[in-house]
């Protein structure tokens, strides 16, 4: 029996190697009808650098960091128009009303967990305060998001330390693109299943603007999951409410939406709004206890609003609404896809108390998207 | 070879008579996984009436009224809860900022076209100052929503008169389930095929809150096609962009949620959100040129709101906010749902410089569902 | 008996010639510290044109209409940036959610009574539609706006007919100054006295942008008077709530605010917001009943947003968040002034029903002004 | 000659020590028509308690932390209906987006200073984690306030630690009525002079409900300042831009706003907005670099939202939108006499740097209020 059991798990880890870790696009999987940047990632936006610091110790601690950075000077010095959707505020995401009320962000984006925001805050305005150039700022606006893996990790604990922050913006890196338990992603939980960091973009053709459009998102949230379509959660008898379990559907998901189209805070806002339907279409349904956000920002250098204002007018370059539609678009499709990617990514883990949650099992999802033609037969 | 062409023609309009005019349900699709309720329309809300009125003239008029009341009595005189959600605010809806600001609805729902809303306020102002009790008002907030049918309708002619409002007002009943080229759906399109009125309701089991959940959508948007997740815009061909065309994703939606659940306005605005997230479901974009928006209330009698305040509190009963989920899912699962059925149920229409919109080539598309296994071989 | 009163009426009415229509800067009174502009009107912001149609007709019909144009051309193929604020959203003000999304204003700006927006939308549509240039035009986002003058005008008659919007649209001028009982201020009421059309501006310092800041406003509300902080109220021994009269601080204040200061939408809607300020500094506390709203728009002719997009940018020059406080000091200071404006240039009024609202007493009222040091003794 | 400036400077001192300590109703200055509670204070609102935390420490540290306790129980597990207003954004308020979405506070509010927001969301997460029967919480929305002393406080040192708000929190009493450079209020400036915490409130007559509205607020911020209407910013020659700095108007306003009135959070959120009222009437201008927020929250026993929701249906008590005028007037009423009492309750200020602020100098404006007779000669 013993044994069995074994060769059972072996085989499931053996699956798992061969299965689990491979993107949407690897199982040929594909959102929508937009190609592709060239990574696949929110760091395909030239100059967009992520990086993660990962807290995996002992039995109890599955937390960590993830930041990104709109470009690698000093932001604080060079802000970026910017702006935050609010999906559903359940949650605590730090910094939303400057952001609101400027147009921009002024610092890396900071992702963790639910109970060391202010961990995050206060490293943020540590590594803000101690750039060259910034020995006068006496105020920042860190931007910190987070969700609640306090399932898998002991979060009452507030494992992450202002060292484990620094260290995610100074490993952060324009080739990054890790996904899975990584990260803000290590202890987080989507659809019942093992949840993360996931990313994906997308690259308009020239005739539409041309732009890269890259999302990541820190997936932990819940809903009736469909796959590009196929209805996932209903084949595999998972859905909330199914069994009156209402925290089922709870969670959340921090959305992260970097583009090089130079858009103002107002057609930033509404492309970040534009994300929050991406995430729709995997099936979430934004339960009472979300705290799902989308930031957006953009990189287009000839917006960025330095710190010392030098001229009296500020000469920006926008794309009209007329033509965002397409960009719209470009973003409802690759928040879908980081979204799966962050699942596909994501492997079993163990973590507080015991807890265990397993990787979506792509032996049974495999056979669902090939019985609805997501993917090949 | 015209005679073949006739036979075709023939055999599609059989085809169409045949099939167009099935909603989703007998057609054996079935969006999520909550029960419908017993009409699956907007009118399984106890108390709420629909009524419509259809403008079809000569060759160029293809418009009208739609009118949803929350209840049978005098509205003003008994508001009920209520909120706004804007998708995209490009669109005309009258009457938000007192919505939001008194978190109440005090007139029926009027839906028409771009250009008739001010004669439609018009209409809710005589019909509310005539109703008896009214004598002494002066101060009447009409909510008015519209979506564009200017491709087949002469809608710079302003064809809506006061008497269309009035009528659709007054014919408005409980037991109302019409859908397709009627009402303010009548000149309407949405994903390049003819759009119109589409209904759907959810009723939770009782262990939910047994609360009934109805939509109402005028549906004229655009994006790329997903029917229960089936890649419908791709299969055909046509989604946005695809041939650079711009504007094929415009267009707007109006969605009405109606329930029963006693929500204040509050948890009624988030309601309305989630109805967006089923709208995403279809492949909407909320292009930059949509008019979206969510108007959701509540008919529980006992947190209506009287106009002649008898006692200095209000006594509300309310849903908490951790029992909303179930309610915010069956709000996504009834608007993918009415849109949908907007589709099915609306016919080929030709109008205004002998535009042309078909309805959605069921020929086409039920092969399709079929091979994403939305419907049965 | 009969003829002490005939005289005391008399003595009034010359009294009220001498004094009702002189303007707060006449009576010495100054607000705040920035200069205003050479006419102390909206219409010192170059382009803008102000025009009224005033309606008194027999006993009862007491009201009109306003209309403020941006600029001279057709503001449909060139909107100009533009926000609106909410101070309290008992109103009926049309158009809001458009502005929000896009960012700007394409019709002429319309003020009337509560029950005659409509008409006020349709006027402005028809003007829209038949521009030279908008033959394909099949959208328009009418901006209207109103206060309730059902106390001295026949509201429930909808006095307003199309004609009269166009025609004050058609008569507006850039040199435009005219305030009290006319256009949409000939029935209003403010503080208990009559309210009405207000004006009044401000010029920066060169050193501060040399930007000019117009307001314009329809008083229609109520509160504790205080003219350039001196307590009319209190000494006039009317203020809300002293007799117990609910309603005596309802009613509502339409307050547009012009810069020639090139602006993106957002900091308009922030300019907004401080327009509010002022109307706080008269002793408005926003009651319930309030329609209270603030539509900025800025005329700066490189920001114009073409209908027709020509190139895929659109560059623009806005002035940077740092240097936004003087401008925003500058529409406090010009909103207050205008109030006052507004209620020293209104003349008594009788109508409705014979109910007759009186100026503001400034017999009373200079000698409350003296004793509080607002004007020289 | 030297002799008679010290003598000059002897008298001064004198002088403000006689006065400095008085509060608005001690030197007869009357704001408003609404009597006061008893102590004139926030704590009249029955159960709310308020303690500081103030941190003076060698030449550079002058800094504290306010805690603002809705009541005396759990709030985690008793949460209160509440809402936040932004005025003007930029600042660091946590927990404004969760505030919003669920219209409840959760947790004792904690105003500090810019860059240590951080420290007191630290605090109040170990706080509620701590509590009795809070074992199981993972989840905790910090709601914490701040402006910034960076002028008399070295606020890149980050002085404030978790024991200094724990201490806050406990401390926290009833009775609570100190004013002036204490916790929070240690080291702000206001309209130049010192700033500080200074509080207020409002008692309505039976016959408009009775209830009690109480104000909080720490004092940052610049303007044209206004003492009950009299020009003290004129006639001190001090204000915006007289001189150029541009500076001198930024800085912040935290308010809080409590009342005893059964208020839901779409009520309390319209008095959040009339509370910013009353700081207009200071003289306040919500400069670009302000970061001006009100909190409001309801105390009303009958509408706690406890964490265990054991029905199904929460029954609340609502004061109908009707009868809220006279509550809004209140809230500006108290807002403004709280930011009064800040600046008079407070006294010089050396700090960081030698940098000094002075107490607003009293022998300069008493003369001022008799002139414009604000109190009597």
């Amino acid at each position: 029996m013993k044994n069995l059991l074994l060769c059972l798990t072996a085989g499931l880890l053996l699956f798992s190697s061969l299965n689990a870790q491979q993107r949407a696009r690897d199982l040929d999987i594909k959102i929508g009808v937009i190609p592709t940047g060239k990574k696949n990632a929110i760091t395909d936006v030239a100059g967009v650098k992520v990086g993660h610091t990962t807290l995996v110790k002992g039995d109890s601690v599955r937390t960590g960091v993830t930041a990104i950075l709109p470009h690698g000077g000093n932001i604080f010095q060079q802000k970026v128009p910017a702006a935050v959707y609010v999906g559903n505020g359940f949650g605590k995401l730090a910094g939303t009303t400057q952001v609101e009320e400027l147009g921009n962000i002024e610092t890396p984006i900071i992702l963790t967990n639910t109970l060391d925001v202010a961990t995050g805050m206060n490293a943020v305005i540590q590594y803000s305060l101690g750039l060259e150039g910034n020995e006068e700022v006496h105020s920042v606006n860190a931007v910190v998001g987070e969700t609640n893996d306090g399932y898998l990790n002991d979060i009452r604990g507030q494992h992450v330390q202002i060292p484990d922050v620094i260290s995610a913006i100074e490993k952060a890196a324009e080739d990054n693109t890790e996904e899975g338990n990584i990260g803000a992603g290590t202890g987080t939980v989507a659809f019942g299943f093992k949840g993360g960091i996931g990313t994906s973009s997308r690259k308009l053709p020239e005739s539409l603007g041309g732009y890269t459009i890259g999302v990541m998102v820190q997936s932990n949230f819940g809903g009736n999951l469909q796959i590009d379509g196929a209805p996932i959660g209903e084949e595999l008898g998972r859905y909330p409410f199914n069994d009156k379990l209402m925290q089922s559907a709870d969670g959340s998901c921090m959305i992260v939406v970097a583009t090089n189209a130079p858009l103002d805070s107002r057609n930033l806002k509404r492309l970040a709004k534009r994300a929050f339907m991406g995430l729709a279409k995997t099936g979430g349904i934004a339960s009472n206890g979300s705290g799902d956000y989308v930031i957006a920002f953009s990189t287009a250098e000839e917006n960025r609003i330095p710190y010392e204002i030098k001229s009296e007018i500020l000469e920006t370059k926008n794309v009209p609404n007329r033509l965002m539609s397409p960009i719209f678009m470009a973003a409802i499709e690759a928040t879908e896809e980081a979204i799966l990617n962050s699942l596909f990514m994501a492997e079993t883990s163990t973590g507080f108390q015991g807890h265990t949650i397993k990787a979506i099992p792509m032996e049974k999802v495999l056979p669902v998207l090939r019985k609805y033609q997501v993917i090949p037969e």
